[in-house]
């Protein structure tokens, strides 16, 4: 596969006529060639009417086309793997282990929605029978099902060129759920959403989907995003970036003659508590595993630890001690853009000059362009309370040491926290019970996903996975953006009543496909 | 128990002082005593700060105890019936045949939610067991369950006093999911609401429930209504009503720091398609079927059959006369109030000055005041493409038939249309089943419910229920107002990683409690 600057609009390959985009080598600072030339208003109509006519084809896929379609993009993702993971660290500056481990889990997110598919318990099925001869009045046969809601706009995460892009999490659960999908590709690594895009495009072939299945377009927000967003053949967005971007488009689709849901996810500073006994016990392998969390990728994970709680104690310097030296003398790593790395100088500089926080460490000097240094600041609970700018996330390797005076105010300091996709307990077995589990009964009411004794970053594909959160963390909070539950954000329920049944859907038939049902309430 | 003018909050009795408000018995006109002085922002902010006091012990009733709770509130509405049926028949005018059947309905509602709980499919649990071994990365333990969304405002129904309003669906299945419920009291029931909202409170008291578990308020929707959706301890909002209503609490849903999703049920014109063999074979039942599906409770349903669908045939004059002699001969009855008459005059006045539209029948004269007399109207499908002013619905007991061509033309009418709660054929088995194909097909992408030889009116309470439907029909297509899928609006997931056993919530223990379980994927 060649990478010519084409964006994909079902079977053809075009070319924009508005600004170029280019990769940028953030290792560098250059351009990457090819010019790809963004799109606008008539790429995204043709793009949004091809995916509206292959809707009704695509959804009545039955479940194994469906899932081997899954596995086909799964299959043709694992024979371009080496030209995308080259493409992807030139564009992303990301190392090659990590891509390879990243186009993995993104062929194993696409296999996992495969078996989904299969299983068939994204159909919902719930039948009640009818009852003729109930009194008042009789009962007619109802038979629930649920159906995709149509085209999807999926954008682009930065910080993910393969997991949450192209080809990633909102992409793979919203194909699964029977929904085309218009992915607006991230400006950051067109040439390895090009050769992503080409893939699903050859698998849409080969498995004779309809063509307007898949469509990629590139461009700029105001070109393409909001125009995908309004258009009235979409109906549910798929968007991992900022707040302020899935704001913008959270306010676009409010604002649509028929509003849609935008599963937006956003912003989240991660908190991590660190309790007594587990500072007493093992503050060392505490701070070496949090410093590791703090660097992974450049910092640069949604699930980032950008807080670390601690109560003040006798042990509490030798830990700080030691944080401030593993980050003193960690090693700068290349950010995904110089937009990004700009964005970090910037928010650390906004914490180096706020007199409420005390800057302890930071990374040695950078030896190129678009390096993150890393950065660790201490407050105290007071402090943090009354200033709001220090919940603002900070993207990248920065975190904030919160030191609080009571159990009480660790208590009060988490009501005060907005929104948040983790929360991290670090503890040990005589830590204090009651305290946890009034902190556990704030944090369920604050995040998506609790976890004891581990890391925030690393996010499990699989059943039980919550990527999500309340506002701001994403934009809906009844939703996952990781994991199987992720394709219910997508679907719809529809009720048949006394349809005779040579017209019901075969999921709805009383022999029609061996999935679970519900019969009667059983 | 008496009707004293009193709003509800926790466990006290209060009386507002702002304007007040009196039930109108729209038989007479005449102003029900006695007076109830509409709450402000005082009562909003204790009502809601008692809400959220309560949640954290609501939320974790155990199963038991909740299903016992809305068996209890069940209970009390049975121990007031007689009470209860009385005066929301003096408010609403409904007759006590109707409202029997409707506080049925709702002890019913609750008794379902109830079983509901108890079987716990509802906390959707599901479990990825740890695989330490696993490499290159092990896997952590990890359970999800699905916790409420916090307190929940709830706006009551005019036109069921009691199945959609303070102990209606809405309440029902929020407090199944764990929230505490703020309801605003409909105006045109004040007395009704009382009561009812007396014996929730009673079952609060009874059952040991946390005292702002229930609260219902009064008052305009400047008020009472905008300040509870905006209100920051209020995590979700249920609605039933107009669509500007509905539309503009959304609004104010989607502007607070933290937006919160609304349920609304708004608007629906609910088409009714007439086959050419049904029209042949059985014209008579079918007109007779469907005035009576139009002029029941006075067409105030959101399931009202507005409109009906039929191609031109030799024999749809003789229907058109058979449905035109019904409706005039039949008698008009007294709508909920005098707002909602003089709403539905309006809308029948506009459309008998729109020259699109023929008026064929209309009821005999009214014998009072505020009664309903049906309409009946005809078009044609060309007019009807090009004046959207006819898709609005006229909330009461007018229809409108639209003559088509073609099949092509019924089609191309019914993608014209938005959103909608039903969608009814009435076919033959020997009518063309490529077209009804066809039509179903884009019908499941416009609507909650399709039914088949029936009429749209009378909404089953069961599992495979689905009272919803794309805006305007509602808010939110991805959920239903009536049945057991309702529950699902007020929950989110939650995901606990490799947390203690102690620690774990008592629903996610491996021998907690007895309940379906998804255990790595089976």
């Amino acid at each position: 596969m060649t990478i010519a600057g084409n964006m994909i609009i079902g079977k053809e390959l075009v070319q924009g006529s508005k600004k170029a985009i280019y990769g940028i080598n953030p290792a560098t600072g250059e351009n990457l060639e090819p010019a790809f030339l963004g799109g606008g208003a008539q790429e995204v109509e043709r793009a949004c009417a091809l995916a509206e006519q292959a809707f009704d084809a695509y959804r009545e896929t039955d479940l194994e086309s469906r899932a081997k379609f899954l596995e086909q993009i799964a299959s043709n993702l694992a024979a371009n793997g080496p030209a995308i993971v080259e493409r992807a660290g030139l564009e992303s500056g990301l190392p090659k282990a990590r891509l390879e481990g990243e186009l993995g889990r993104t062929m194993n997110q696409l296999k996992l929605f495969a078996e989904e598919v299969r299983a068939g318990r994204w159909l919902g099925v719930k039948v009640d029978t009818a009852m003729p001869e109930r009194t008042p009045l009789p009962r007619s046969d109802l038979r629930l099902r649920h159906i995709p809601l149509g085209p999807v706009a999926v954008f682009g995460a930065s910080n993910f060129p393969l997991a949450f892009s192209v080809a990633g999490g909102d992409t793979a659960s919203a194909l699964a759920a029977g929904c085309p999908v218009v992915v607006k590709g991230h400006s950051a690594h067109p040439g390895t959403s090009e050769l992503v895009g080409k893939a699903i495009q050859e698998a849409v072939k080969t498995c004779n989907m309809p063509e307007g299945t898949f469509s990629l377009l590139f461009g700029s927000g105001a070109d393409i995003g909001s125009a995908l967003v309004a258009d009235s053949r979409i109906k549910a967005v798929g968007f991992t970036g900022s707040r302020s971007g899935g704001v913008a488009l959270m306010k676009i689709a409010a604002a649509r003659p028929e509003p849609i849901p935008v599963y937006a996810e956003m912003s989240s500073i991660n908190p991590v508590y660190l309790l007594p006994e587990a500072l007493k016990n093992r503050a060392d392998a505490i701070a070496t595993g949090f410093v590791n969390s703090l660097l992974m990728g450049s910092g640069q994970f949604c699930t980032n630890p950008g807080l670390l709680i601690v109560k003040e104690a006798p042990e509490l310097d030798a830990f700080i001690g030691k944080v401030a030296e593993l980050v003193s003398t960690s090693t700068p790593s290349i950010m995904l853009t110089p937009g990004i790395h700009q964005a970090y100088e910037s928010g650390v500089a906004r914490l180096k000059a706020n007199s409420n926080v005390q800057e302890i460490a930071q990374a040695k000097e950078a030896s190129g362009p678009n390096q993150c240094r890393a950065n660790l600041f201490v407050t105290n609970a007071k402090a943090f309370l009354q200033d709001h700018a220090l919940r603002d996330e900070v993207f990248g390797s920065s975190s904030l040491i919160i030191k609080c005076k009571t159990d009480d105010e660790v208590l009060e300091l988490t009501k005060s926290l907005e929104g948040q996709l983790t929360a991290t307990v670090l503890m040990e077995p005589n830590d204090d019970k009651v305290f946890i589990k009034k902190l556990l009964s704030i944090l369920e009411r604050k995040v998506g996903r609790i976890l004891f004794n581990g890391y925030p970053t690393g996010v499990e594909v699989c059943h039980a996975m919550v990527h999500g959160g309340p506002f701001p963390a994403t934009s809906d909070s009844r939703t996952t953006s990781v994991g199987t539950e992720a394709i219910w954000r997508f679907l719809r329920p529809v009720c048949y009543q006394d349809v005779p049944v040579d017209l019901l859907p075969l999921a709805l038939k009383d022999n029609g496909i061996n999935i679970p049902k519900l019969i009667n309430g059983k």
